[in-house]
């Protein structure tokens, strides 16, 4: 029934390739399906002035897609001159979601930069991208723990993200672009490692939705989560 | 509890004023306690490129806030060059829902933009400006309706908007800055007058939330959004 | 004659409504006619560099107006991505205006920024903006006395605006927007309580005029002034 | 007592040098001691969207100065990326000044651009621009009308002008840029040959001034603009 | 003697990977040693109004660099609202040299767009943009012959692009960023699979050069070309 | 053959004119046939941040052209919001080109700014641009020896520049506008007294060259850069 093939609470195969390029404290290529983001990190060793002397880090993302990422080329947002509203909007969300795994304290006075850059677009991109973002801070903050920078471990949780939606009337999992552009309901939700929300959003884009279909979103979400934390354990083990 | 003094469960007083501004074809000042917006809607017999000769109608939206709306002045974004990502993350917002509250295809191909400018700001403002937005476009579509120019009434239903959120590890509803300022979650549940849901979003600022709490905050913007579509009831009766 | 029908010397109605936001140290809603304008005064201890360590405050303005304050809705300047020329010389006017009212050294090194946003347009918006902008400084500096922040009133005089123009040949006083736009030649008169000029302009739309003609405007203007600072002296008294 | 040495109501000297530049169909460099403007004027069989098929001509103008134009050198405006306020008033002016010289009905459908950079300034650019720019505006005009293209002449009379002060209490004529600065009252009249105004405006920098005051300085630009008109004359005839 | 041990007429390693997304009409992946970037090649059937009706196709660039491609991170060009001069300076360069291999005439009105992508910078990534470049357009190219949209083939040779440089006195061939940043000279030869030559330029950073030692520059150019150009010929056949 | 009616290997007549502004510390009016460029050069006791406390001087350029310095009136660069590739990527060469003749250790922690504007264009005007910008570099330099307050004359050498191309299959010196437009390959040298290469550039605009023409093209540099050096040391001498 989906365009995909695959049933309804199905993931699109996850693989995530670690230390993609030399010079990023901690980077990877995590591809969701045809869906493929550059994520690296970059460690820097002062923090925005609003948070000097402050004694706590900060995390912070930026997002961009290639032009040519798009089955149509999209115009160069630096040749525009301008981020989209939808570009901002989602690299808010993702510094959001990965500062909500950072005990900011132990961080100390230190700002995690992560960039994550479409490469290839089918789909789910703001989740790919909050997913690998982590895997390349964990790969970062690896770095400061064995070199003895800092002492305790500043990441207290996984962070992974997931969408699903309502496709021909059926709540789907893990929507990939032909089945996005469709949905009538498509939600994303981030959560931790033990299962807890950090953000989920929903909206409808047809009809709206009731109570219990949300529920039935939720319950895929979790099971989605769950594979991709798995998957984010074993590339940074 | 609340530094409002609110019950739990207690929305804020509303208040919704109409045909405020002498121009606009409908306009509102919607009063939330001290969150002042000024809704206009603008009719205009045009509508954007991508729907020329679909038969389709738009309602767009924009949103503004006063330098000094807030406790302290906030540069004014014509001066900045920009407006930020908060706003345009906020109108697009808007325009989404008040969207899943018309039939575009009765509308016609005509476009309605939806101004909502903050006079003064306590929290809840996008909440607020969605509540009234959808107050000003139902006056202007009345317009519309009135003078023969559509047969068919466009809004299928109201569309409403309310903040919940964890304050001191209790849910509350309708959160005002000093609240929102301090809540550990902060949801936003957009809602139509038949309780579907047309957006839902919930965030955590500081500690991560389990699905029980989020399920009470369900509870209590399905209360406040049953307040807030009586109320655009009465204003447009 | 006059499609207001009024008589040639007849101001609009004047309405000052103070103390509208709570945010603001000074306010007021200035109402000339059907032309609205929202006026706060932000205090704030700091001064531009150019007066850091000189003793002297500073006074300035910014303006805006509403998309949907006219007939036809026009772009927002913050989508626009500027200030139109337009703006930034009616802001740099009003800023100029009020500081000629000022002592600044008795201000201190204190920075003055008054916001008028227009709600409603009916012409005559820049000098219903100053107009009212001094009522705002007015309020900010009585609570700067109050507390004994400074001692020594630094306002030295009432400032006040008033437009003049010739409408079919007759000179009149306090033109409307269809009056405005009709004009042949079109003035703006700042002045003092006192009724020293502190800045006047007068434009030809269509035909020149003759010094004659510049004389009976400034007669105009000179009662218009005494009416609009009775007005302010009620307001603020 | 003037810093210049000149009598109170004594002009710079004026030159006007024309057709300096080979591509402009009108040009000249007016120099006003040591204020040099180069003024170009260029034709084009076009008009902006608003007057297409309506049978009038446009007159538009801009303004711009070198970086080292002035004492301290200053940053150019094309890399600051947007004209500042002042600019975009000074261009206003100029434009809505010549357009009042002309007979657009007469121009008919082409549009001539008045383009003023000053080369080195020393007060008075805008007044020095707008006498410029009327010269290469003629010689534009001159042309059309011997080629043909047009029949009636639709330049309909000079216009020139001149700016006029308070200095050390005393009106006088023509400010340089050290009187200016030091200026209590600075004034800028703009008028035709025949003595009409087209727009005047008078400014107190520091004192306000009176009506007995403006009489004066009103006097001295009337002397003023018949020397201007004069040399405008005798470089075009 | 070189920080790369390589020999002075020694190029990197090339490799050529193509149909690297699934989007693009073209692209491959160009490793030269550390220098990674990607190029895709977007076929579009319009081209810029300048060419409407014209019966000539259009080639042209875009280049960016990802923010993490380099040591330290630099800014993103989409976050800081425009395209640096070395950004626009590089793009015009890629455009300008595969124009040069380009019969626009056979093309017909069509516009190929090749953006140019560098994941990971080690010096030398305009020329890699160059040479990566005309393969992505080289297979886009070969769409349009074998889907029989065009018949004869607009590829008039090859394009392709290498450094050479004076190091510690020497001249060298193909240089790294560490290489690059102590070069004395530094020049990039943009040359045909024929050996005619599309651009030069040589630049003195340090010590001015020679004729002889320009010579010698040249030499090196003629070798790494043929390399070059026998890479891209086994990736395209 | 040529447009120009010029030899081959004939320059247009080149003057300098000295002095030309009141304010700058060093400028000059060059005049190539009709391209004719202001140039000023700026000292100031102050360099950009990353050569704070290094001992170093800056020289850096700006290029700007006016609107009607070219056959059809160009959007001036101000009005359009940014600074174009083309005329970014001429001062940042123009710059590059004049640091090539600086000892910045004997200039000491100053920087000189040389502004290059285009007041009529008739091709070659970066060439002109570095021409007359190392004169008024020269200028200004030397206000500094006469001062005592540089000792060593930091100005090592002339910098020079010309351009030269293949029109109608024959290599010619110094192109102007119609043989520029036409020329097959053009190229820029940019030379020092000594005639050592500070850059040097050539580009294909149709038919690709051999290295033989370059070579000839090369020959022609020569010559020119010597007529200009010897102009140059007439004109500071």
């Amino acid at each position: 029934m989906r365009p995909s093939g695959r049933n309804l609470d199905e993931m699109r195969a996850i693989s995530i390739e670690t230390d993609v390029t030399r010079h990023a404290e901690g980077s990877c290529m995590i591809r969701c399906g045809d869906t493929h983001v550059l994520c690296t990190a970059t460690l820097e060793a002062r923090v925005p002035p609003f948070l000097k002397n402050s004694g706590l880090g900060w995390v912070t993302a930026e997002y961009g897609m290639l032009p040519r990422a798009t089955h149509t080329r999209m115009r160069r947002e630096a040749a525009a001159g301008k981020q989209s509203g939808r570009t901002q909007e989602i690299q808010r969300l993702i510094g959001r979601s990965l500062r909500a795994g950072i005990d900011r304290s132990a961080l100390g006075e230190r700002q995690i930069t992560v960039d994550c850059d479409v490469i290839q677009a089918d789909g789910g991109t703001r989740c790919a991208a909050i997913t690998g973002g982590w895997v390349a801070l964990r790969l970062a903050v690896n770095k400061l723990l064995k070199s003895g920078e800092i002492v305790t471990d500043p990441i207290v949780d996984h962070i992974a993200a997931v969408s699903c939606g309502i496709y021909a009337g059926q709540p789907i999992l893990d929507l990939d672009y032909p089945e996005d552009s469709e949905a009538g309901t498509d939600g994303n939700f981030i959560m931790t490692g033990a299962g807890q929300v950090v953000e989920l959003q929903a909206s409808a884009e047809g009809a709206t939705f009731s109570r219990d279909e949300f529920n039935e979103l939720y319950g895929l979400a979790e099971k989605g989560i769950a594979e991709l934390v798995k998957a984010q354990a074993a590339a940074t083990s």
